[in-house]
């Protein structure tokens, strides 16, 4: 009997328990599932035979260390911020740990305690981070022992909502944390584009999109995360001319959610005044010079004028489209305008009863093959099934079960402070995704030169 | 006799030193000065049986402490963030102190403490703040007393060059820190306009300014400091529908900035990458999209392009005399993109041997006074005498000697920290400045309706 300790059982967490659970009979698993609330778990979780749910404080250490003690892996879907917190306790009892979030200092400072203890911690393994290493990885080390050099690599990753649920002119939902999207970006993008290091600073990063065409999904806009010059080592891609990390929205998103950057409305630095009393188009009106005396133009011609956009641009009416130009009150009692803004828009970018969601990846590499130029590129698109079963709570949740299945049957070797960059966890991992239709499509080119 | 302590004798405390040492005999003052080096004060000072200049590290608590128990007042001039520590000293041994800087969190914290002691914490009491306060109350005061009230107060303050030394683009010359001039407006700037907040984020802070003519020196534009409306309760303007603190440059100035601002090259967050190989030419680079295949534009247009700015704009010709456009080694080791920038201007707006600098402020008030509408400007502009005695020097060291001069003459009755925003302070300090020829002209309209 092995037993599998989760920690955090929320929404993105349910397609992982029915994994564990679905594996429980033959791998003669015990799953403790522990949450602040259980109640919502389905009547299956309840009633399984090899589940046990519970109710878990993570500031109450001594429930932590006694749960922790019986298990023999620690799987934490617990906000990011509380991953330290578990893994100390982790390395003090000698458990092996699992988690689909970066690595904060703090964890990567117990890498040699972690591996002198013979424990894993494994780090992002979900979708992204997560799947996007995993898949990459495959297609790098392909290339490489072809002999192929590879001069360019881009990588993209979104969090969308189903064409058949598709009906708002932003093409989103949140199916993710909505306060991360409304933030998404701020500091300084870098990346590095044909030898040239290149840095976007957040108030341009929405402007400097690049599109893809996905077949069958048709169009997507790619603009660049934090940090794609600190993936070169990792990827063992340390010379590469060109290595670019991003997110995907689809058209028209970028160009308007440019507008509420520049209008500072998703500035989270400081609390307006008087939130209580304002409605959005009074917030809208706080961001703009005052009209001329005599100006009769409307808020949205105001706000096109500001921007520098046509009063007629799509992306104003995308503005509009949120509510942002009526007197509807925040209803918040304090707020920053990145609050204000989230209030608004988990109103509007809900997923409603029957949506379903879109996970799409996309790599794009270039490479030289025998004095060849190459251009391959791979691309994921998973679908939700239904509310419970989203295509993020599939690919967040199923890399994780799998990778904890062969930690328990003792074939991950590595120890310490694990990312999944090597074959003997890519390798298996991606087959059994495959196996679940969680599948790349592969499009390889010659180019003419 | 009385014992003045001066800490920090740079460049800036030069005329505060001569007015010190000028009162000294008359007033019975002995004045310490103590500073990292004392080697580049004048004969003048060493010579003078009145001062005693003497090498003084702020971090050595044994010398600091028996300083400042020799002392009747201390006068701080060191970095602002020394202030604290010398502060705690002060209140420990029950020594007034005198400071140019705004108050921090940890002396506001003293208030009560010094209140009890029986001694003040005379804070900023310079040019800005200091003479902004003080000239302010004045009219401020007057106006309400009359009976009026006030509905707009904007007020300005430059430190710019004076027009005889003016002889570059940008009409600005360094005459302070320029790490503060590089990184200035970073935040958002909040203030309050007809009765709405407003809120203006960095990167559109430089395209939102306001032209000022000041009588017989042209020309100024005025862009919005941090938090204008924290000053409301201060002045007894509470609810004061229109109050906007900010900064003057000459015209030219600020649309150039923006360029900069927009590029990302006064972003002092990270380090870039190689900087020691990098040159001026290839970190503008780095900020614009790589440019299309057989664009052979030049780096000028593509900036233009990039910031939608008209190749020819004046805003593009300042910038390429700063060097920016060309191939000149960064040269330092690391560097933040402030940095960078701050080392390349240092180098081009720097006060050469005969300029001149300038100070130029200026408080602009509407208000109502028996049913009319009235309008009041006071301007003050300053002028250095030479490389010793400039502007800026004079205009905060005189301020500093006279309330120095008032509080050892027992005229000072406010105890605790305390700001120049009481008559009993600014009105004899105001009218020895005008002695010193450092004096507002005031102008007043009835408008029309």
């Amino acid at each position: 009997m092995k037993k599998i300790l989760l920690l955090g059982a929320g929404r993105s967490a349910s397609v992982l328990i029915e994994y564990l659970l679905d594996h429980a009979p033959k791998e003669n698993w015990e799953v403790a599932i522990g949450d602040v609330h259980v109640n919502h778990l389905s009547n299956a979780v309840h009633l399984s035979s090899y589940s046990r749910p519970f109710v878990f404080n993570v500031h109450d250490q001594t429930q932590r260390e006694r749960e922790v003690s019986q298990a023999d892996v620690v799987i934490s879907m617990l906000p990011a911020l509380f991953h330290p917190v578990v893994a100390q306790t982790c390395l003090a009892l000698g458990k092996h740990l699992v988690t689909a979030s970066y690595v904060p200092p703090e964890i990567k400072a117990m890498h040699e305690a972690a591996q002198a203890k013979g424990i894993t911690f494994l780090m992002e393994c979900g979708l992204d981070p997560g799947i996007d290493h995993m898949s990459a990885m495959q297609i790098i080390h392909r290339i490489q022992q072809e002999g192929g050099e590879i001069t360019c690599f881009k990588s993209f990753t979104g969090g969308l909502v189903a064409p058949e649920s598709d009906n708002n002119p932003w093409h989103y939902k949140f199916s993710w944390n909505p306060r991360n999207v409304v933030l998404a970006g701020q500091g300084t993008a870098k990346f590095i584009e044909n030898g040239t290091y290149k840095y976007i600073p957040y108030p341009k990063l929405y402007q400097r999109t690049e599109s893809f065409l996905v077949d069958g999904f048709g169009y997507f806009d790619g603009y660049a995360n934090r940090d794609s010059m600190s993936y070169r080592e990792p990827y063992g891609l340390q010379n590469i001319p060109t290595m670019l990390r991003g997110t995907l929205r689809r058209p028209g998103y970028c160009q308007a959610w440019q507008v509420l950057v520049q209008l500072g409305l998703t500035d989270d630095s400081y609390q307006l005044e008087d939130a209580s009393q304002m409605t959005y188009r009074e917030l809208v009106e706080s961001f703009l010079p005052a009209a001329a005396t005599g100006n009769d133009q409307s808020l949205q011609d105001r706000v096109a004028d500001y921007v520098g956009l046509p009063a007629d641009a799509d992306a104003l009416n995308l503005v509009k489209w949120t509510g942002l130009f009526d007197e509807i009150p925040i209803g918040l009692k304090q707020a920053t305008p990145a609050q204000a803004l989230e209030h608004l828009l988990v109103q509007k970018w809900k997923l409603s009863p029957g949506d379903k969601d879109m996970i799409v990846m996309l790599h794009q590499f270039s490479y030289t093959l025998k004095g060849q130029e190459k251009q391959l590129s791979a691309s994921l698109v998973v679908l939700g099934d239904d509310e419970v079963h989203t295509a993020m709570a599939k690919t967040v949740g199923l890399p994780i079960g799998i990778a904890t299945k062969l930690l328990l049957q003792g074939k991950l070797t590595q120890r310490g402070v694990v990312v999944p960059l090597q074959a003997d966890l890519y390798t298996p991992v991606l087959a059994e995704l495959k196996d679940l239709g969680i599948d790349f499509v592969e499009r390889e080119t010659d180019m003419a030169f």
